[in-house]
């Protein structure tokens, strides 16, 4: 592996001979100096080399080297990867990071095309065209390196705790509630097989078979014909399901802990970084987060002049906004746990509060935008069919699914949690597509 | 949350009253005593209560619900889960554990149906058709923690190397290589999507990206008509892929480290129990494994008296136990990377020695079976082109992917890696059905 350099590291290192590898940003082809600022996977340092435009009738080898040197660089496109042997200068008049190297030797591992198909500034969906493209830009380095960070911070949480990690299938030979949405295609001749939006019954399976607790985080996938900032055709799903709670307010504890966790360890390794160039300072959730009873989240979205459209007791999009600023001028907090969902509007395997009448679960809002539904699941077979039946379900259909609670299986509850929207709200982006590393849309299967 | 005490925990803990929750390994329903063993989690405890089995005729309250107790034990089924609230004793005698709980009050969570369609020693379909009665096995369940073990120490491996971890999609507009192999399904109508067999694509992306250092650990699907004891439709793929490599040695060097940094973990916190339930030793591997170019191999196969039914030069099954073992006798060592692979039997994408006509790249063989193919990749566009139109490959169902070079990209490489045969084979497992938590085959989608 070649000796180089990160551009992170080049400040602490002292002046002398350096090798650091990387892309073309730009070229500043002065007719005296050359200036190109090459960019790594950490960060841009700025190169420098003193031109020599022509050569002396009498010129030896090392101007003849000097002119090709001038020459190699004046044709250099952007995008270009290229190593580059030199010495490293530390100059406080240099912006960038007070380090320049001057070049010495340059070794060009591959040309690109003079023609970038993109800028910074091109239309989102011209810059999906050329992801790779796109993310070479600092700002979508430092998304993925956010979302590195957070995950490894779950997953640490919940090892920690004994949670066991999970794979579930994607290939489902039964729809896990009814067809609407769900991809399917032909498995060798005469089976279909259906792609999960879910690993909903297989977290629960992971609690029949004794797993106490589990986790996962991989690909869901919908058929989703929708164009939202905040849908996408196939996402990560970020899963937890565990055994022996009480109700809901068990998961919900578990969730909002993780999370808290989850930022902080965004904050301590990214904070400044984010602070640069996204302009935002990460804000790390205080425990507990508020709760708010549906029917009463849904008198203060009134109270604040909003009429929400629709009769099923829901909230809807703006209405999730409405009540998320008023959590922020109530108690100045980014999340809202909505709980007390009627049974009519949660599917049939939210277990029910016999005192309330209303489902065992919650809704979990960020910053204006629902991240998680959460629940205890009904675990008793004969009120999970009736549940089922009574929602006009298949129960036949459902037969495998049902087959989990046949043979003992404790009281259980978890949740989902998209990877994507949580992102897009950590980091004050528009649309899931920025954060997401290639987007899959209804439109949009390429690159 | 049930403030439960998990069973690992109890010899831990004074004598005195506790709370367990788990499920009805047993029930030894004797005259004057039954004894339950309940399993958890995290290990097996016995229950204890003295029966009565009739009232006096002046029975008090307390004696009345001492026969019921009597009674719900009695009637109990395997499988079913519980809580019990009891006396926790401590006694050498009791060969599980050295304790034993007397059982004061029982509250059962889900009766089993006391026909349990499997037992231990049903055969694997049998077992695999009511996996989550089968997963409640000490040592399957064992296997699950082994897996989250190994994988957390990987990323974390990773991790403090400064890799990203990417989400690659898994519906492709087209194929990577050819169709082969590959499931389809109809794409809002008029699209075809694919589902990707591998992220090689991109992770090689990520690097024209200027990602410098990738994982990803993530479902691939192969639609292989095979039902050997090492292939699965849909499986969890241990991917990794970086920048500025010299040759796949780079890559070889980063993948032994990474195994026998997993491996010890494994072996520091589940040795003792693997030992137990498994009756092997977990090995951490020495580095560097052992290499031998594929000629030399084939030699020495040969030289143990098997001769190798293919043509191509490649090694099968056979050979690959044959090399293995005598690697073993020769170094004492589990695994080995096989090198210098002949272009003809290597994808397109293999870079090539100018020196040797080989490919850069390597097979990692363990105890007998191959578990990963590495190499440094083609980074330049001309000769991909041509080395993909040498395959026969039709160029222009390529674009997507030869665009990602055309832009600029730095030399990389890296491997993919099976987890299920990597746990089959550490745990010294008969097939990938074991080690997987819900198998997909040709015949199996469901549960």
């Amino acid at each position: 592996m070649s000796e180089r350099v990160l551009v992170n590291q080049l400040k602490h290192l002292p002046a002398g001979a350096v090798s650091v590898s990387g892309w073309v940003e730009t070229v500043r082809d002065q007719k005296k100096v050359q200036f190109v600022i090459l960019r790594d996977e950490t960060g841009a340092v700025q190169l420098v080399n003193p031109a020599t435009r022509e050569l002396a009738e009498d010129a030896d080898d090392a101007a003849r080297a000097a002119l090709a040197l001038t020459e190699t660089i004046s044709a250099m496109s952007t995008g270009t990867f290229l190593t580059v042997t030199g010495e490293l200068k530390h100059d406080e008049r240099v912006k960038l990071g007070g380090v320049e190297i001057k070049i010495g030797a340059l070794e060009i591992a591959a040309a690109s095309d003079p023609e970038t198909p993109i800028a910074a500034d091109s239309g989102l969906d011209k810059r999906m065209d050329w992801r790779f493209i796109d993310l070479r830009q600092a700002r979508n380095n430092l998304i993925f390196r956010v979302q590195t960070t957070l995950e490894h911070a779950m997953r640490t949480y919940w090892i920690e705790r004994d949670y066991i990690e999970i794979h579930s299938p994607k290939l489902m030979s039964s729809p896990a509630e009814s067809r609407a949405e769900l991809f399917s295609l032909e498995y060798f001749g005469d089976q279909t097989a259906y792609l999960a939006q879910s690993p909903q019954h297989f977290k629960q399976m992971a609690q029949a078979a004794g797993f106490g607790k589990v986790f996962e985080i991989a690909d869901a996938f919908r058929a989703d014909p929708s164009f939202t900032s905040r849908h996408a055709t196939e996402f990560t799903s970020i899963d937890a399901e565990i055994s022996w709670v009480d109700s809901h307010e068990d998961v919900a504890r578990m969730q909002e802990e993780l999370l808290q966790t989850a930022i902080q360890a965004v904050k301590d390794k990214h904070g400044a970084e984010i602070e640069e160039l996204f302009g935002l300072e990460v804000t790390v959730p205080a425990l507990p987060f508020p709760r708010i009873p549906l029917a009463e989240a849904r008198e203060i979205v009134a109270s604040r002049g909003y009429e929400i459209p629709r009769a099923d007791g829901d909230l809807d999009p703006e209405g999730e906004r409405q009540l998320s600023a008023y959590v922020k001028e109530t108690y100045d907090h980014d999340f809202v746990f909505v709980t007390d969902y009627h049974p009519e509007i949660r599917p049939f395997y939210h277990m029910r509060d016999p005192e309330t009448g209303m489902t065992k679960s919650y809704d979990l809002l960020y910053r204006g935008t629902e991240i998680t539904t959460g629940a205890q699941r009904e675990h008793r077979v004969e009120v999970l069919e009736a549940q089922a039946t009574e929602k006009g379900l298949d129960v036949a259909g459902l037969e495998h699914y049902l087959d989990f609670f046949r043979y003992g299986v404790p009281p259980h509850g978890g949740f989902g949690m998209g990877l994507a929207r949580l992102l897009m709200l950590l980091l004050g982006e528009s649309s899931i597509r920025e954060v997401t590393f290639l987007f899959r849309g209804p439109t949009r299967l390429a690159p």
